[in-house]
């Protein structure tokens, strides 16, 4: 579990970094400058060196090292030291990163100190740091992750409580089904994005997890102290301690991945949602006309939901990624020979994909517009047929509910034949007004009158919403 | 949270079912019959009409429909009166298996009773049936993979404890590392299998959880008493009530998927492990000979590990399947446009896969034989080589770890251009047998030497599955 | 190449074939019949039995085996002989489905005549069996999916024709571009579907290929023969001569899941056009009214677009299923463990998806109703703004592109806010109506005179249409 | 098809371009240099670029334009002249990189010539300008991946050729099978490889084409001029012009994806091969002993065949990724909202990491050491059960096949179980040595006598490598 200070000591040692590298179109576009900086290769390096001095320090600590080597070689454990360019020219020979970089440091270490040089990296092996580094790199992201799920969830609680009475369209299967409520919409969402608060906090203790084995999972080249120096890099790093050294069992890896697939489904479905509202003939959504904001090279009268592009195309992309998470958890032996490898660049991008759309959509939803009126015109657009459930129900306490469906049916196919209302359709069939008055008919075809338990289940998830809430401040 | 009866009273539900179809070649290379029974078509079906009949009964307690209907609409609740072809050729038509068999289900009350057929399917609507069946199914499903978990979880502490000091090759990207024991390794999977097991538990309660909405997620149908029944529906079939219907947003149904994904990457690399262990020239691992098993059309002699190539073969297949699902989470509106239908046989297969693969790997386990022998001879494969190393963390205490490794390096690249014992190489360089005298290399090249911290790792692995276990007999 | 009368023998192999499986509902909704005929485990088994009958007359033709044990054994090679209970029940030990089934011909044969049962199987392995066999389904497969693809195309040929004139909003992100018609709409799957045709024709001779290599490829349990026979058993089964076995080199049965991956990304992007078109707002397409189809348990004005949700739902499951392909390319040595049985479910799915998908389409296009008055009153939807770019373009001759643009996309702009059509906006900015009359500005509005090379488009498709059905008649 | 002067002329527009920006680590691990300038922004600018420079000389030489207004605009089409962060920050609000591109370059312009600004993009759209730029960055790449393709398949066939006669275990599901030639596993490979090659020459004309179609694919900003325009463009460019503008429709670039994915496959299945066999047990494969190549971070003894591992890591990733670009195809109407921006990074990855690691494959076979001892020294192994079917077939002429099986099987059996020579246990069968001599057993039992129709499968695909190479020189 975490430690209390956990986030306070965690943060600090990757807190100064500042973005080195310019950010490309499909940066800004599809990831975010602050998906760019968590994981971008300056911030991997300086947390593979926050590895190498928090080893050295706790290394240091049990008498292992000496205090002064392990002071110089924390010195040295800076970012901009070190030349990128070699140690990318040096990585496909090497095999990964760390290789390079541990051999950087120590010609760093050895100009400063040679006798400090002599401790470099001690007792560890590349994977400990590369995978330690990037746990260092997933509690900075989870962080933000976490606090977006909470601005999201308010927005959207806004939405559900703002919108509890306004009728819209509930459509199915791209059809009109029954009428329901924007505020029920906007409640089944943030019941998705209370589950993910819950997910996350069962997550987050599984990851931030220290990963030090040494060669092969044995820390043998620590000789009896393997296990005293993994609690101490673990207490140094605010990382929990785990029972085992799971350089080659990455289930832990895989369950990042397949958390953000699963969040980044939820994001494109209601991207999906919000944009199919926003359709000229629907108008129900809209973004606010921003200056050049989702405009066309040549169509002078195009407000483009770029937004929700974005969105359903990270969504499009994610799965694809997932999948080849989980093909690579089928690693050889001790450290395998291309799973390991196919990690590296996916499940940043995965992490990275996702938490830009979590930032983007954090700032689209309180921009929505919502025209209420436009969602009531609609509800008209099949002339009655979108309450036909409800003559259906109020006939099937007479005649049963199979024989109402027929009938129901029945009218509405030649509504829709003779293209006027259901009503009118209605009142053409004697079998339904020798129960359902024309009185009773008008008021079954109103909409507002046949929303059921919409408001009792907003109130459901308002009120889960609000424990959650109470939950953040009193702890979590 | 499941009420603490819930198992027993949920599994009375299903409980009866016998697999009605036969079973293909692949279901049982690939799958078992507990999972074609499951999942079978006939198992979605009695679900479907264990809902149905919980529906009526759960009405009839609040007064809603008579108790004489639903009395008889429960007696034709059987899966045997149905015409299971006719149903067949009316699905595509209708779009899914619920409405004609709601259709056959109505037909048969009618028969029986014409006042009762009045009352059938009250309230619902197709999705709430499909849904919350296949919850019912999954309810059967985990029971089975908890049990396989916790089977495949005491075989690998056996593997564990009884080869705690069963010297191996530690192998990383192929090739020779370091020394570990073949129990570390186990322990390292032993490890995995009990998160799964945490993992198992977190997921329960978010998946065994009511679905129904009615038409688009109101309960409109049913007028005021639409949480009323959904609450005494829960009850009816033991599930958890949801705080709101979930039928469009799906992230139960992909955290489903994804969990399967995982846990079968796992059994995946395990078994990738096992077949390169059983190699010919390796020979660390056999099946016992078994008449018959793993011959070949062809070859005498053949022995195929057939049970590993389906559990890798199944590792192949999840992960693209796991894609699937999280793509189809882009659902439209209230009820989506083939996002939904694409999960109708792909999470049932995930499910069915792994599910299979747990059953299969759990057979295999206490049948692996393990050579000890092979795996010590194979330890000198290298020469020494797998040793350098302890060499060099040696050499460490005297030259530093930076100049001692580049000594070694340099001693094991001459025995292998020699083709020379790591030895005597290293007895041909001054700047090491300057520090390491002959018995000290020859103390450091015993690879029972060098294990480190491996019996501690195994140890506090074997703690956590004894706590798992003492859980699992206090309650769970 | 394939001979020319290839076909017509080859179909005789497996012409005779009844489905003897019932179809479950998800058959008949996400497969068919032909679909489930080609892939079945029967058509499987009758085709691994072809083979095994080729085989033995081949060699019987050569002198290795007596033209009397040829006979007999061909005389056993019917499917309707063999107990598939005990073959399924065999297959998990076995690991494959031929071994067994040689096993139960064996028997078979040496009932009838001991001496003949000596050469079954003579000199192949299952392998063999079962890559060839599934060559000959796929024969079958590919046959269908051609004249499927000339029907679809020959009906997309008739929309574009009929439609080459009926306006339809071009719609881009979703929103208003500007005017197209539904021919170029038509001509444009059109031209896809042509490029099938020719990838198909590709495709084929790489495909249609015998598999025969013996137990490691080499063929040596035939000596000196090898290559003859494989070459009398190509003649035999009407299958090209491969230079080399391809059993472990897979880039064959990828390339067939990727046609199929492809193919069906198109019908999804179809269907997802056409239901978007349905919508109730939008209005412009239909599918006839039909007594119970697309209706809904519930609701019962329902017209869900089913055929369509089928569609799109095997477009969501097809990539998935490609990709598990393609990782399982990755087979070790002369036979994988693992990914080479990753295919068997695999490669048929992706097949029968398609195929189906392919059937329902077909049946689904010469029922769609087009609603050219609906599309004509949703291009007003935006108030003239749809052909906003014409009266840019008209500008950009006075002004320049870049100032012209700004200036329609500034009167755009407040049309909307002020909610009036875009030609009352343009009035009112005398920077356009310098150079822009009224006249002038209502003809640019005119959505039927800015429809540019539409028609020559169609036309060239057409052509192209034109030119592959002649050569379909002249040869193919 | 192409011009014949097509490539040198293509060529020209992108041949000055040098890669402006920094390498990464995983840049060079997983991709390259060449695949980086390729697919690189700036590549996709300077290609952007080339498409708005021909666009104008296109419009210039057919009059629509003023010849002065191209020249001004076609000189600043130069990469140099942008603000690339500037066009990055307002990429996110235009939704793709074309609309600032565009936006500077009419600046740019107009800063020449105020004039001429009024010309810049005249009748194109933003996807017209990315799609078209993107297949010319493709037509360079395609140059590349021809050469590579060759440059392998001239190494493979050295392979082929120089160890036609080298023994080596042929091996099934990781189990010795019988003995092959390593030139039989070279010419398996090298026949994948000369597929690739056709395959390549059928997509290429299908992909290096003309997108252009306007706003929403009619030309209209145009007017009668549309396909005129289209035909010059196609011209200036060297592409071909496609009957109607493809925009929609994307199996063209579906095509691409699914090309790669199933080329990877195949580099995956042999970097896999090649893995296998340098493992320190089997150690029939090495690569040269390269300073600081393959090295471990603490182990000195380590040679990691990193190649190996970026190449199986490349084959895990790319089918994630084609999945991607499947389901990306289902784009909404004229310009979809998320699948086509889901290609952008995706389709450039795919081509990125295929072309990476076709020239790694290519620097690496060349260095492959090849150890015929070592191969001849498995083959004993299993003590001469992998001759076991030789013995098979030499006594089911006795006996018949299926008898002479079980009697084999049975001796490979007995041999195991004692650890004695296969032909031990067969001098023990009086079943066996009734029909099969001691001398003759031992000639049976000699892998070299085992060899089949190995050499003419060999020279069967050395011939059509001739023939391809033959091809290559007369013309393509």
């Amino acid at each position: 579990m975490d430690h209390p200070n956990a986030r306070g000591k965690g943060d600090s040692v990757l807190s100064n970094l500042t973005l080195m590298q310019n950010l490309s179109a499909y940066d800004r576009l599809f990831r975010s400058p602050s998906a760019c900086r968590i994981f971008s290769e300056d911030a991997h390096i300086e947390a593979m060196l926050s590895v190498e001095a928090a080893l050295v320090r706790a290394e240091a600590r049990l008498g292992i090292i000496p205090v002064d080597a392990a002071r110089v070689i924390e010195s040295c454990c800076v970012v901009g030291l070190y030349d990128k360019d070699s140690l990318a020219i040096k990585t496909p020979g090497a095999g990964n990163m760390a290789i390079p970089l541990v051999k950087q440091l120590t010609l760093a270490v050895r100009e400063r100190n040679p006798q400090a040089a002599k401790y470099v990296h001690w007792g560890a092996t590349s994977q400990d740091v590369i995978d330690t580094a990037f746990v260092l790199q997933l509690r900075q992201h989870f962080d933000h992750v976490s606090v977006l799920i909470d601005r999201i969830s308010n927005d959207l609680a806004s939405l559900a409580e703002k919108h509890r009475r306004t009728l819209v369209a509930g459509r199915t299967w791209l059809q009109h089904a029954v009428p329901i409520t924007f505020g029920l919409k906007a409640a089944g969402w943030l019941d998705s994005f209370l589950r993910y608060r819950v997910r996350l906090s069962e997550l987050r203790p599984r990851i931030l997890v220290l990963q030090f084995g040494g060669a092969a999972g044995t820390l043998a080249a620590l000789g009896a102290n393997g296990t005293g120096v993994a609690s101490a890099l673990a207490e140094e790093l605010d990382l929990s301690l785990p029972s085992v050294p799971w350089h080659a069992n990455r289930d832990r890896i895989a369950e990042i991945a397949v958390f953000h697939g699963v969040l980044m489904g939820t994001i494109g479905k209601i991207a999906r949602d919000l944009s199919l509202e926003m359709q000229p003939e629907i108008g129900e959504l809209a973004e606010p006309i921003i200056e050049e904001r989702g405009g066309s090279s040549t169509m002078p009268q195009k407000r483009n939901p770029v937004t929700l592009a974005a969105l359903i195309s990270s969504a499009l992309r994610v799965p694809g990624l997932v999948s080849t998470v989980l093909s690579s958890m089928v690693q050889e032996h001790e450290r395998g020979l291309g799973g390991w490898q196919a990690e590296w660049e996916t499940v940043p991008a995965i992490c990275a994909l996702t938490l830009a759309a979590l930032e983007r959509f954090g700032e689209f939803l309180p921009q929505l517009e919502v025209m209420p009126d436009a969602m009531s015109k609609n509800l008209g657009v099949t002339n009655g047929q979108i309450v036909a459930e409800a003559v259906s129900m109020a006939l099937a306490a007479h005649e049963g509910r199979d024989k109402a469906h027929v009938l129901v049916a029945k009218a509405s196919r030649h509504a829709s034949q003779q293209n006027i209302p259901l009503l009118q359709s209605l009142f053409q069939s004697k079998e339904i007004t020798a129960h359902l008055g024309a009185a009773e008919l008008e008021t079954l075809l109103d909409p507002s009158n046949y929303l059921g338990s919409s408001s009792e289940f907003i109130d459901a998830v308002l009120s889960d919403w609000r424990s959650a809430l109470a939950e953040s401040k009193h702890g979590g």
